[in-house]
């Protein structure tokens, strides 16, 4: 067990999942649980996830890990607050769901305290600490974003919170990690939004319309009701890299709806066999081994 | 039981399901099975989910009930032909992904058979007879369209069809049919189709594009591994449907990126909002109860 006292800020899926994998793995810790909604806090403690719950960040001060579990401006805000409240030598990982600005506020860190930036890639569309589950973490890849904080001993400390988890940790530069996010979650993300959007405002009342839809439609618009406050925190500190993927789905949409209304049949054909193939080669790839 | 010998053309996923929902429910009757495959043949025929089994469609000059799961334009070409080869009183029942253009052969049909356009709102992106379950159709909404050749009791058969498969018959005009699923069903289709050439291409190799990637890319790319031969027919016997939709898509998407680069948080989040309500609406009045 490579710490005694763990706080984690922020009690939703991500931090509540967390605080119960860890429990598993690390039976005798303590785990100091802080969230700004006392209800978040009640069922943290009435589901045995924590084993002290405040709604004052200054609990952290005893921990000798501190995972910040909010959404990512939120994180942006605490960590210097964590600058003062931490106690020496502590470890501060966040799960916050893009890497650049959160680890240039760890940069901003006091000396005295270490930081690794981190991001578990799972969640579900279900926000919350009542949807939280043990397993949220098992084999899923674990990033980890060394910092100017980031001693060896720190990334090898960080190394162990992931996999305590059930995850794989994977070191990864911020930069690195913000474009692929953009292309892997943001994007999908958007997508998603703008199909609700769009057959939404078509469908105006007709009970119909959604009576027809099945798993397709659910699957491929899922992303559209992920939590809308983590989801501008993401937008917002993940704009460029977006911005990029956004022009570049605008673009390779004009030329699929060109090949299809011009009945390019072979051309058509070509792009979805090729739509096919990369979207296998993507998820195969996705089975981690490490 | 309403038939005792039924003819099913085409014994991929759909045909095959069907086979095998029919003989649950209707325990005495002969399923003929016929595909141009013979190894889809050996499959039905081992799984006994067909009694008898040919590359012939003359076997379906035997049938009471003659059901065609094959690809649209598969169908477009079949029914004429059966219009030769299917007894007299026959009814011919299709479960094609839209209904205009089958439904416009189908009254094209001799005045001695009857017919009624037909389509099953379940599926999943696994082709084949060896994806086939006798579970499919449970509890989806199965669209009926009536044609000139749909008296009131070819309906009701029809009907009985679909409440055998375990679905709920939905009766529906060809063309509302087909508009409803240009929007939930095309649209998506073409949705995952682009994010999945996007994204891939943008990874070239790097592995670990795919290692980031879960469940969200996963499920908002799924429908890109749809079958291409059947898409293609789909996307050429929808064409204006989809082409409207495809430019409100490109429209919303200009939007959407406009409020994003412009750092329009509060229209952002409202869209986001709006976005989050509808695909809830349309997701939940999914829930049929008929």
């Amino acid at each position: 067990m490579a710490f005694n006292t763990i706080a984690i800020v922020g009690l939703g899926l991500m931090g509540g999942s967390l605080a119960l994998a860890l429990r598993e793995t690390w039976a005798g810790v303590t785990i100091c649980g802080i969230d700004r909604d006392p209800a978040a806090l009640d069922a943290a403690l009435g589901a045995g996830a924590v084993d002290r719950a405040s709604t004052d960040l200054h609990m952290a001060g005893e921990a000798e890990l501190v995972v910040l579990a909010t959404p990512v401006r939120a994180i942006l805000e605490q960590l210097p607050r964590l600058g003062e409240i931490a106690r020496d030598g502590a470890l501060l990982l966040d799960l916050g769901s893009t890497k650049r600005q959160v680890v240039a506020g760890m940069n901003a860190l006091p000396t005295r305290l270490l930081a690794v930036g981190g991001h578990p890639m799972c969640g579900k569309e279900i926000a919350g600490f009542g949807a939280s589950e043990a397993s949220l973490f098992r084999g899923c890849a674990f990033v980890l974003t060394p910092t100017g904080r980031s001693s060896a001993p720190a990334m090898e400390l960080a190394g162990e919170v992931a996999r305590a988890t059930g995850a794989l940790p994977m070191i990864m530069t911020p930069e690195r990690h913000d474009e692929i996010v953009a292309a892997i979650s943001h994007l999908p993300f958007l997508v998603a939004a703008n199909l609700a959007v769009v057959v939404g405002e078509w469908a105006g009342g007709d009970e119909r319309v959604g009576q027809l839809a099945s798993s397709g439609f659910r699957d491929t618009s899922r992303l559209a009701a992920s939590e809308t406050a983590m989801m501008m925190d993401i937008l917002q500190t993940n704009r460029e890299n977006i911005c990029t993927f956004a022009r570049r789905y605008a673009l390779a949409w004009a030329d699929l709806a060109d090949l299809f209304q011009e009945g390019k049949e072979d051309a058509l054909r070509a792009t979805l066999v090729r739509a096919a193939e990369a979207r296998q080669e993507l998820v195969t790839s996705s089975h981690l081994s490490v």
